[in-house]
């Protein structure tokens, strides 16, 4: 196994692994498995299946605890968002994780440490090992570090309501007032268009407009969650 | 809260709710808080987002661990017949659960307590609770009671590989000598039938036919494990 991400886990995550076997196999595709066939190596496969599972149930109940206004649909929907393909893939790029991936000389050279399936896949098989051999709540503060920052900061709000993401996000550090206020309107009665102005504490976060009140104050809490969002990310 | 259900939970499944406002939520279907509007009444859709994720993990942790020899693709396939629509429907079934469940009146009307998908939504809501109010160990425990002796006596092996499943029916209480013996060929070369009977430390279990050895020996498996079931039911 790479000495660095060993290195890199246990500083970065606090996780030291005690089946160095396990974690090897996270990182192995199978097409380095048919190209060192004498090795007799497993691939990752069955730990992604499992792995899948471990993501879906803490994503699960974080969503369900703290998006407490949303309905089934609403969550569903977010949670599809979040574990999809490319959004895991860019989680594995975050770890740094496609950098030790173990290909096949076929795949490297096709750019299959590029590719977003083969990250998903990484991904998911890396916390399969992690809830194999550290156990759920080492796997849940890895994703509480890893995934739930980026739902926190609203990077999947495009997704969904976004006046109940940007009150999630403003409020998960105590009680803050959100308002909006309509400021403007303009234009004939039947082709009216109204701009609304969100802020939070007194404090105005962003602007919206559109031909309802509603589709305004969603457009402000959209403008809101970018500038939030872009905050964070600096 | 139906005192029934109560004592229900308590005598089979070892199970006491601290919250029982959440396990009334579980019980309670949408078509039911509609008609009940005063009431202010949550129905049970949003804990059945989380007790379907519930589910999928504690199900993926045992099939990966109990069918070592299954590739990835298999387990997901076997994974999707257990929580599948019916599946659940019936577990809710097995459980009575049927019975309890606060419909509205069209929904009672067009039957809908028989209805599978209501049924199912009802098995994950109440897992969904479970894991919330008595935590994933109880959960894990209420799922290796109903669902897990099912996949062991062999229910979902139409799914698969026969074979394979045999093998993890017969060796879970330890090793046993499982063989497949050719017993019979019949018929011209090019329309050739083979006969196979599987054993288990020699005593016969049951016979299959088929135009190839291989199929002969899944179909005698395949014999075997529906024989198992039967014996299991009884």
């Amino acid at each position: 196994m790479h000495e660095e991400l060993l290195a890199l886990l246990k500083k970065t995550y606090d996780v030291s692994f005690k089946d160095i076997d396990l974690l090897a196999q996270a990182f192995t595709h199978s097409s380095y498995v048919n190209e060192h066939r004498h090795l007799e190596l497993t691939d990752n496969e069955r730990l992604e299946f499992l792995g899948d599972a471990v993501l879906e149930l803490i994503v699960s109940d974080y969503l369900y605890k703290h998006f407490t206004d949303l309905p089934e649909g609403k969550l569903t929907k977010l949670r599809a968002t979040i574990v999809k393909e490319d959004s895991l893939a860019q989680f594995a790029k975050d770890c740094g994780f496609d950098k030790y991936v173990r290909l096949g000389k076929g795949e490297e050279n096709s750019r299959g440490r590029e590719r977003s399936s083969l990250l998903c896949d990484l991904f998911e098989s890396f916390l399969g090992a992690l809830y194999l051999d550290q156990g759920m709540t080492k796997a849940r503060a890895f994703i509480y570090q890893v995934v739930i920052p980026k739902i926190e900061s609203g990077a999947f709000s495009h997704e969904m309501d976004h006046k109940t993401v940007l009150q999630e996000v403003l409020q998960k550090n105590g009680d803050i007032l959100i308002e909006y206020c309509l400021v403007n309107e303009e234009g004939p009665a039947h082709n009216r268009i109204f701009y609304v102005e969100v802020s939070a504490d007194k404090k105005v976060l962003g602007t919206g407009f559109g031909k309802s009140k509603k589709t305004a104050e969603q457009k402000a809490a959209e403008v809101a969650l970018a500038a939030l969002a872009e905050k964070t990310d600096k």
